[in-house]
């Protein structure tokens, strides 16, 4: 791979530079990101992708540290993503790498990266499967894909894992919360996380009765507790990963699930593309100088987007 | 206005079931949204646009409501979006109009719409703000964009308000996630909601010191505690909106603010006019017909991308 920026040899072996450089070349889309993207791809679909998300302190953290201990135990490697929209005070993620790596610094077989959104255009979601690509070439087992579970851009990028584990806790009106958040469309099984507080039982019944009201599919999500912060729940929830997967795979489930992945990504580098190719200086110009007119409520944002439209095609 | 599917006349005397249809037109995106838009256009920029964000729990609907009483009784009419993402059981807002209704269903000078986001690919925060810009050219004096504050989409929809507030609680660790989630950035002002519970104190003094960070600029964000339940807080908010406002109006950062919204508009409706002028059912057979390629790693995303693009330009 000569036209590479980055020696792929390096990064098949592991490389921890090479590795976390590829990411920043992702993340901050330098030149030669879409290139180096394409030189990795053949070398990915190997890595197992799993999104844990849920609200904002559901201990999401914890589970993603723990889960990728218990993976480590079973001798695979891991690699983490997570995203941490950002604080415009630290200007990266807030949290971030240091309190996350106490657990697992020490690992070399555990890479972890906090990518922070920087109030993206809808670039997170992109960027954050684009880093899990390069886990993934880099050839980690098991990518785990951590999210908070609120939101359009948080929800696709736990849409874009093999199996997508949604962490709630017990506190009254989680779980229709949940359900407002579009949560239990994405979720293959639940975590009940700190199930030692009070209130966990029938948070836990009150999930079942709705899982219940979706149950014929093929796999029917369920709901397993966890205490991560003792460990508690961690094999349970590492088990119904592994049944998951094992079902995808001998149902034909998951390359479903992936083609459609990448027919969404197909899409997603089109709309890129055909926006770089309409935003030229001279256009750009020809929208500023009506935005007068729109302010005035003289001409309409539609009029102006058709005759933009309009000059693109007659060019 | 004959072309238009409504009686523009019917809709600025503020006739409720011409209101619902409209809405309900802009919702499901019905032939003639498009037109019906850019009739009512010049009749917007009237209304002022406040944003009530925040996590899920924090009881931003209950402040939304009260609020809503409280410009009543000064004698503005009011108009309220609420964007629920939607359950795959219920098909629509999950709580929806009717438990929200309760308090506010008797006057008219009140109308509410729930809207549910139907896993749209990013159209969410689009049509919230097209239905906000029918209820102004209604003669809403107010409108209240009710949106879950953690996310991108929902984020953007907060940030299309002039003011907007950002709800939280007083329970550990909610002003770091608040960061996290992107709020501080979007925030015009807090609200220390259920401040009659343990910890409120601490919190309000967190957040405090956070902004303390922030100030110089020339508006700087404040914390105000309310129990919503029973309305205590409610002037104090609502007075902060209106110093919000006069703050914006004297120092032009509302037109700025209106023309930077109206812009991104522009540039969303390109997108999308782009995106329907690229996906015909030829480049969509195309496509599909790569994606086994694709699926077994002989073709990437990025190569399917370029050669439809090359076809679109070749066009």
């Amino acid at each position: 791979m000569p036209r590479s920026p980055l020696d792929r040899g390096r990064l098949g072996a592991g490389d921890r530079a090479a590795l976390a450089r590829a990411i920043s070349i992702v993340e901050n889309d330098e030149p030669g990101a879409r290139e180096l993207l394409r030189s990795l791809f053949p070398a990915t679909g190997r890595g197992y992708r799993i999104g844990v998300t849920g609200p904002p302190g559901a201990g999401k953290s914890t589970i993603t540290n723990r889960l990728a201990q218990y993976f480590r135990g079973r001798d695979q490697t891991v690699g983490i993503i997570a995203v941490d929209p950002t604080s415009p005070f630290s200007g990266g993620a807030l949290l971030g790498d240091r309190v996350r790596m106490a657990d697992v610094e020490t690992d070399p077989g555990v890479f972890i990266r906090s990518m922070a959104s920087r109030g993206s255009l809808g670039g997170l979601s992109r960027k954050a499967v684009e880093a899990a690509d390069v886990l993934d070439a880099a050839g980690k087992d098991i990518i785990l894909m951590e999210t908070v579970g609120v939101g359009q851009s948080e929800l696709d990028i736990a849409g874009a894992a093999d199996t997508t584990v949604v962490v709630l806790v017990p506190e009254s009106g989680d779980s229709i919360q949940a359900m407002k958040a579009g949560l239990m469309e994405i979720a293959d099984f639940f975590v009940m996380n700190k199930s030692d507080r009070a209130g966990a039982e029938q948070a836990m019944t009150a999930i079942q009765m709705i899982l219940h009201f979706r149950a014929g599919a093929a796999w029917n999500p369920t709901v397993v507790s966890s205490v991560a912060s003792t460990g508690e729940g961690i094999p349970a929830i590492a088990g119904l990963i592994d049944a998951h997967r094992a079902h995808l795979e001998s149902t034909g489930g998951l390359a479903r699930r992936r083609r459609a992945m990448l027919e969404r990504r197909v899409g997603e580098l089109i709309d890129e593309s055909l926006r770089g190719g309409f935003w030229t200086p001279e256009r750009r110009a020809m929208m500023e100088g009506r935005m007068d007119a729109v302010m005035e409520h003289r001409a309409s944002p539609y009029e102006v987007a058709e005759d933009l439209i309009v000059h693109f095609q007659s060019r």
